[in-house]
C-alpha cells in the first residue's frame, strides 16, 4: 500500500473518534484499484445470487455462477473492493486472499418468501468477516418498515462488535415498508433521510439509490419548497443526499440498480460525480455484461471519477 | 472544574444511593457553562436529524448539516451539555473533546415508518457513551405506548449498565400511544405521571414538554378537582410535575418543542422558572436561528434561570 | 435484633430447603418493629406513584410526594417493612440505611398505556435491591392473563438470582386477565388458586387481596358444594386461602385495597386475623390519611394481630 | 441401593450413550421401593396443585394441602419416586432427604388463564433439580399446539443441561392444541407419535396417557389400516406406544387420570402391564382417597406390575 | 481411512476457506463405504419417526421400529453416513461407535401441529453432535417461509459453532410456505434458489428434491426463456441446481422421497447422475423395504453413481 495521499489523509480526519484499526482499513479501501488516492470509490457487490436467485442473475453470463469469476473480475477492473454473501467468501476468498479488499454482506433477504414488513436475515457474523479476512462489513437496513427497530438494533450490535475487530460497516440503506409508498422509495427527500438514519447509526459508508424529482413526505415537501432547494438535475439531489451525510463527512456512494446500455449507466455516474458522490457500487450492470464489456465500462466509470476530483 | 457550590452540593444529597462516579458526572454537568453553580441547565439537544430527517432539522440554517456546528454553538453559548444520537458525536466528539460535557441519547426513531405501538430504536450502548468521553446517556420513553414494558426493561437494563460506568441517565419523557389521547399526550395530570414514571424507573433527570390546562384521566380529574391543584398558568402545572419528580429530590427539565418567535420562548421559559423547572432543553429553538441570534436568545433564558435561583 | 421466638424459629422450619442468607433476612422481617417475635406482620408499601400515578396517590395527603416521607411514616409506625419501587429507594435509602428492613418491588404497571394481557414491567434488578441494602424483593404476577408465561419464568429467574443473594422473593398474587371475570379476581376459589401458585413458583411470603364469598370456576364450585367448604365469613375465606399456601407452610398477607373508613379497614383486619392470616400490607389506607391519624390507625391493625397470636 | 438385577442393567445398557452420572440416577429410579430391580415403576407426581387448584385437587382428601403429605405417601407406599413442582419441594425435600428419590416438574400450567397455543410455564431449572437433592427432571409438552417448537427447544436446552449435572429426564408427552380433535388427543396413534417425539427429543422416560381405540390422522389410519395393526384391546395399543418408544428401548409409562373406581383403575393398569408398560404414575387415584385405601391400592398396581416381569 | 484419491482433493480444493477440522469431516464422508474415494454419496437418513410419525414411517418394515436397524442397514449396504434426530443416535450411537459417519439432525418438525409458517424446531445441539461422535450436523430450512429469517439465523449460528468443533454443515433445503405455491415446491428455478440460498449460509453440503419441469417465478420465467435454459430432462434440471450450487463447487445431494417402486427409483438415480449430482439421500425408499431388497436397491444407486464418476 502505498502513502497516503493528503485527500484520503482528509477523509479519514472525519472518523477521528474511530480507532486504528478501523481507520487503517478505511485507509485499505481508499489506497486499492484504479482510484487509489483520489478518495473515490467503484465496488463490485455482488449478492443477486441471494437477493434475486442464481438464474436471473447469471444466466446473462454464466460465468458469474462460479463465485471466482467475480473476485477475478473485480481483480482485473482496479476496483476498490469487491463485497459478497458467506458462501461466496467462503469459496473463494483463500484463493484470492490479499488481492483485492473484501467486504462480508452480513444480512440478506431472497424474492421466495413473502414477508409483512421488509428485513433481511443476518446470515455471517463479524467473526466470519474476520476469519476470512475481510476489510469491512457490509449491512442493509430499511427504514420505512415497520420492523426497523430490529434491523437498527442488530446494526448497532455489529458496528460495536466489527469497530472492536477494526472493521468499518458499510450501510446499505434502501427504504422500503408500508411507512413508504413506492415512488417514495427513491425520493429525494426519503434518500437524504435514510443517508442520515444510516451515519446516525454509525455507519462508515453509506450506499443509496440516485435520488429521483420527488418529495415523499408532506412535511418535508413545504420545506424543500420554503427554502428552494434545488432537485431537478440528478447532481442536485445527489448534492441533497451528501448534504445528509453529516454535510459530507461520511462517504456516501450510489449503486446502479437494474442492468441498462452503457450510455445510460455512464450518464447516471457523470450526475453522480457532479453531485459529490464519493463513487459507485456496481453489480449488476458489471457481472451481467461480457467480460471485456464490464472491464470497459468499469474502466469508463473510474475515469469519470477520477476527473471529479 | 470549580469547587462545587452549596446549591450543587444539596442536589447531589439527593442522589446519596448512587456512587461517586455518578455524582461526578452529575456535578460535571452542574459545574459547567453559563449557570454552572447554579443548579440550573440548559442544555442543546440534536437528535432531530434522526427523528425528523435532515432537510426538516437542518434546511432552515444549513450550517446545521454538519455536526461541528451544534457542537460549536453548545460551547459558544456556554450550555451546560450538548446531546446528540451516535452518528453526530462520532464525527465530532474527539475534534472537541473535553470542551464540553456530552451526552449520546441511546435511542431514536424516525418518521418514515409507521409502527404500531411507538417505540424507538436502541442506537447506541453505554459503552460506546463511555468510548466517546459522555458524562450521561439519554433514553426516550413513551408511557402510554402498547410497547412501554419494552422500553421501561430496555431502560432499566441501560440505567444500571450506565451506573456501573459512572454515568447518570437522563429520560425524555414522552407520553405517547394508544392509551392517551392527543391531547393528553401534555395534559398536566399525564406529565406529572410520566415525571414519576422516569424517576422510579431510576432516572436521575427528567426531561418533559411544558404541561397545558388539561387534565386526561378519569379518576385524576376528581382527584384534582377534590383538592383544587392549581393548573391555571404554566407556573402552576410545573409545580405539579416537580412535585411529581420525588417532591422536587430529582432534577426535571422542560423542552422548547417547536421553533417560534423569541418572545414567545422567552416567555414560556419564565413559566417554567416560576414553577421551579431546572432548566431547559432546547434544541430547534436554538439551532434553527441564524447563529448570533441563537446565541442571543440562549443568553436569554439562561439569565431568567440564573434571577430564578 | 434479638433472639428468635420459638414462633419465628417455627415457621423458619418451613423454609429448611433455603440457604442461611434467605432464611436470616426472613427472620430479619420478623424480628422488626411492633410486631417482632410474633410471626405477624404489617408492612408499609408505596408503589402507588407508579401505578396510579402521583395525583391521584400523594394528592390526599402532599408529604407523601416525598418518598422520605414513607420511609419515616414506616418506621415511626414499627411496621415490619417497606415496600417500594426503585426510584423511592435511589432517594431515601441511603438516608434511612438499617432503620427498617426494606423490599425492592421489582416489577410495576402503570395506568396510562393500554395493553391486551396484563403484564408488569420488570423496572429493577436483584443487584438493585441487593446494592440498596434490602432484604427482600417483591414481584407482582397476574395469574388469569394470557401473558402469564412470561411472568411466572421472569419470576423464576428472579427467585434464584435473590436466593443467590440471600433475599427471600414476595409475590404479589393479583388474578387478572381474559381468564378471570371482573367479580372472579376476587373469588373465594381464584384467591386460593393463586395463592397455591405463587408459593408453587417460589414466593417465601405471598400477599393476596381479602377474598368475597363468590367461587368463580365452575369445576371448582362443584367442589365446594361436595366438600361444604365454608366461605361465608372472611375468616373462612381467609382459611381457604391460608390452606392454599403450603396449608400454612407458607406466610401469606393481605393488602387493604381502596382508602376506607377507619372501622371499615380494623373490621376487615379482625377478619383476616380470625381466618389465620399472618399479617397485612397496607397503603394507601396508611399513607393518604394525615401522619398522626396513620400511625394511630397501624398501630391498632398491630394491636389486632398481636392479639391472634 | 441394592445390586443392580439383570433386568436394570439391560435397561442400563439401552443408555449407553449417556454418561454415568445419569445413569446412576436411572438406577436409582428402578433401585428403589417395592419394585426395586424390577425394571418397573410406579410413581406418585403431585402437580395438581397448580394445574387445577388445590380446592379441586386437595378437598377430597385435606390432608393433600400439606405437601409432607405426599412425600410421606410414596415412602410409605414403597413407590420408585416422589414428583411435584418447586415449591412442594422447597416445603418438604429437606425434611425427607435421601428417604425416596424426587423428580422436580419444571414446567406447569394452571387453568385460570386463557391461551390461544397450550404452552407451560418454565417454572423451576435444573439447579434447582440439582439443589434440592432430585434424581431427575419432569417436563411436559403439548405436540399438536402451535407453541410446539417453543416447548421443544427449551426441552432441548433442559435435557443437555440436566445430563450435564448426571439428571434423567421424564418427558410427560401430552398431545393438545390446534392440530388435534379432541378426541384425538388419546388416539392411539397420535400416543405413539407424542411417545416417538419425547423420545426424539432426548426423554429417558415418557409418560403418556391411556390410548383409546381410535386413530386420529388420515394417512396413519391407511397405514393402520393396510397393515392390520390391532388397537382393540388397551394391551394392543399400549404395545403400539411401546413400538413408538424405540421399539422397547426408552421407559414408557402411563397416567391414570381422573379419580375413579378402585376396579377400574386395577383393570386398566392390567392392560397397561399386560401390553408391555414399564408401570404407572398415579397421582389423583392415589392421593384423593383416604391414605389407608392409597396404601392398599397402590401396593396392587405394584402387585400387578410385578407379576409382569 | 485410505489415502484421499484425486478426486477428493480436488472436492476438499473447494473448500479451501475451512479450518482442517472441517475438511477432515468431509474427507471422512467421502472415504467411507462402497463409494469411498469417488466424490458421490448415498447417505441413509432416517427422520421419519419424528417427521411422519412412527407408524407411517416403519410399520411397512416393523424392524425399523428400533433405530439399531437403521444403522445395521446402513453399514451394511456400504452408505457414507446415517443421519438421524438426537433420540435415533443416542440410543444406537455407543452400540456402533466408528463403524460409519453419522450426521446429527439438529432440527425437526412434526405433522401433529398446525402452524401459520412452516418451522422446524432445533432438537438438539453441535455439542450433542460432538459427544455422540458425529461428522456432520445436518439442518433443514424451508425458503418461502415467513419464519424464513429465524431458521437461516439459527442456522447462521450452528455453521459458526459447528465450524469450531471441526464439523460440516448439511442443509436440506425444502421451499415451502406462504411464499411459493404447491407446485412451485419442485419448480427448477425454486430447487436452484433453495440451493443456491444454503450454499450462501454456508452449506458444506446441499440436498434438494429433484425438481420438475416447472418455472415458478415470473421474472424467472423469462430469463429461463430468454436465455433458452433446458429444463425437459431430469438430467437439464438436475444440472441447473449444480450450477446455482457455485458452478459445482458445493456439494449437491437429492433426496428420493415416498416410496416407490425399484426400476422408478433407478430410473429417477439414473437422471441425477447424468445431470451431475453427488450423490442420492435415500431413505423411504430403502428402510421401508425388506432388508435384502434394501441392500440390493442401494447397491444399484451406488453402482450408478460409480459409474458416472
Amino acid at each position: 500500500m502505498a502513502a497516503a495521499t493528503d485527500r484520503v489523509k482528509q477523509i479519514l480526519s472525519w472518523y477521528s473518534s474511530d480507532n486504528v484499526g478501523v481507520k487503517t482499513n478505511l485507509a485499505r479501501l481508499m489506497m486499492h484499484g484504479s482510484l487509489a488516492g483520489t478518495g473515490k470509490f467503484v465496488i463490485l457487490p455482488v449478492d443477486q445470487g441471494f437477493e434475486h436467485g442464481p438464474a436471473r442473475s447469471f444466466a446473462p453470463n454464466p460465468g458469474g455462477y462460479d463465485p471466482d469469476y467475480h473476485f477475478q473480475l473485480a481483480i482485473d477492473a482496479g476496483c476498490n473492493a469487491y463485497a459478497a454473501p458467506l458462501g461466496s467468501l467462503e469459496v473463494s476468498a483463500d484463493k484470492f486472499a490479499g488481492q483485492i479488499p473484501t467486504i462480508l454482506k452480513l444480512n440478506n433477504s431472497d424474492t421466495l418468501a413473502k414477508v409483512d414488513q421488509p428485513c433481511s436475515a443476518v446470515t455471517a457474523s463479524v467473526k466470519d468477516a474476520v476469519r476470512l479476512g475481510c476489510v469491512a462489513i457490509g449491512y442493509t437496513i430499511y427504514p420505512g418498515s415497520g420492523a426497523r427497530n430490529v434491523q437498527y438494533e442488530e446494526l448497532r450490535d455489529l458496528v460495536r462488535e466489527a469497530k472492536e475487530a477494526g472493521l468499518p460497516t458499510i450501510v446499505w440503506s434502501y427504504p422500503r415498508g408500508a411507512g413508504i409508498s413506492k415512488e417514495g422509495e427513491t425520493a429525494v427527500d426519503v434518500a437524504g433521510y435514510a443517508a442520515q438514519i444510516a451515519c446516525q447509526l454509525g455507519a462508515h459508508v453509506v450506499k443509496v439509490k440516485p435520488p429521483k424529482d420527488f418529495v415523499e413526505q408532506a412535511e418535508t415537501k413545504k420545506v424543500f419548497e420554503k427554502y428552494s432547494i434545488p432537485t431537478k438535475t440528478l447532481a442536485d439531489r445527489v448534492k441533497h443526499v451528501v448534504q445528509g451525510c453529516m454535510n459530507g463527512k461520511r462517504i456516501v456512494i450510489f449503486s446502479g440498480g437494474e442492468a441498462k446500455g452503457t450510455e445510460e449507466v455512464l450518464e447516471e455516474v457523470r450526475g453522480l460525480a457532479a453531485g459529490g458522490s464519493f463513487g459507485s457500487i456496481m453489480g449488476r450492470n458489471a457481472f451481467q455484461r461480457p467480460r471485456a464489456e464490464a472491464l470497459q465500462l468499469l474502466a469508463s466509470v473510474m475515469e469519470i471519477f477520477r476527473k471529479a476530483t
